[in-house]
């Protein structure tokens, strides 16, 4: 891989658009179990993983939810978070070291009460550091909830 | 309070340093009851509330460890948060609408197994926002774990 | 304008894509130069203006280039905030007291030589803040080499 | 050179305290003219250069004031990206290729008419990466005018 395969913005700029990704999400799940079982109090449900991409769902549930019945902030970053981590795997395969680095949200406005979808393009796939964008929204609605942006440090690779 | 009331860094140059806090941890503790019971899920003890600080445990707890019983990324965003809201409320009292708007988490080293202990302190106090720095340390070591900052919404006071 | 008028994302969901924007590049430039008159030393080219959205050049010019002539880190920085100054100015009319409350960049790759260009796009417009979008790329690239988001913060109007 | 050798928090814990910086501020003016020449758009006066640490002015001039005579958004984000770099070079010794990869500031209030100063320390130095943290002051007055975080990407050493 090189240095800077910088990852294109819009999607459809994208110089891999036609690559596959490079893990499942029956893999990637497969994965979770083993070294991430403290994600299953999100109950984080990883519904398509593409190359430079991924969809995640935060179902509402009422460990998460503040009076109204809205997810929290911290639930809102730990799905950003999430997502990201789905996006780099479709893109690098099976890393199970690969870890954040930083992370950076906006909250946009109050969600509705219900699910929400968490939408993750990488914005940069280097050697050692890969950035992606994440939009957060209300299930069915245009408008969105929140905006992260996430890195993660890749080690290094045989 | 006045437009830009900004507090001074380090503590010991604040304007207001000898101002008794706003809240006391135990009407912190009642208020999270009745208006945040989501939070109860990360187990946070708040053990200090200033007029701009606050410092608070995460303690270890399998459900938020990773492999290896060290406490995950947004466990620690989570209580960044926390810590933030705590040295707020410290400050302006019992605001309980008061939501984040930001948040800026730089994960520095693998925590220690153990509880974690975020400090935080205010940065600034507006009359719409704050801003507040938060550490996050392994208990009984220096260096720290993680280093966020965050922004809060005050809303208008009659 | 209502309490939290959100932006949409992508443009084409934008509750108020038909709407003209509220003011004009040649107004913004005119105010500039009232208001701003530090902004010249980038050289700016304000290229469009809309009703949310804004595009900026920031021409090649040795005084912001490293040496191989590619434009500076800094320089990328005040080419991001600029553009959320045109979107927001866009998008409100002409509110000069309009600041910026803080800024997220991530540095993705060294531009090429010559003209960068920074396309913003609001992602929330509030009664009290703004928050925008801005990608940077190389003229005639579609891979951004930076990514910014914004917030200004709006002064009441009467 | 180690794997996470974190940078402690306040100065007074950093493991390090006792070495010496590893550039003077006389051969990080050599560099800079050599290397980064845009930097002098500014003015820069490097104070203090120490091991995981530097102190940086930005004088007052009319190309970077606003109207009321205060240093501009944009020149307070070059500042504290350039005292960041300074403070790594202190630590490291001189590695030109060292870049920026993010910045978050948050500004805090209005600066008073006159010179800015920015002290960066680091939080962290790993093989790949470095964290600082820099406030921006007035001269005379401890209250921050804005705070920022800054991660640098390190190039590998032989």
């Amino acid at each position: 891989m090189s240095e800077s395969c910088t990852l294109g913005s819009p999607p459809e700029s994208m110089d891999h658009a036609s690559q596959l990704p490079r893990m499942t999400v029956e893999a990637f799940n497969r994965l979770l179990d083993e070294s991430a079982p403290f994600q299953k109090i999100y109950g984080f449900v990883t519904e398509e993983i593409g190359y430079g991409s991924a969809r995640v769902r935060l179902p509402a549930s009422e460990a998460h939810t503040r009076p109204g019945g809205t997810l929290s902030g911290p639930a809102q970053m730990a799905l950003a978070d999430f997502a990201m981590y789905a996006a780099l795997l479709g893109t690098i395969g099976e890393v199970p070291l690969a870890v954040t680095t930083s992370l950076n949200i906006n909250f946009l406005q109050r969600p509705q009460p219900g699910d929400l979808l968490a939408t993750c393009r990488l914005l940069k796939l280097g050697k050692r550091l890969a950035v992606g964008d994440i939009t957060v929204q209300s299930e069915g609605l245009a408008t969105p909830v929140a905006h992260a942006t996430a890195t993660y440090s890749i080690p290094p690779r045989g």
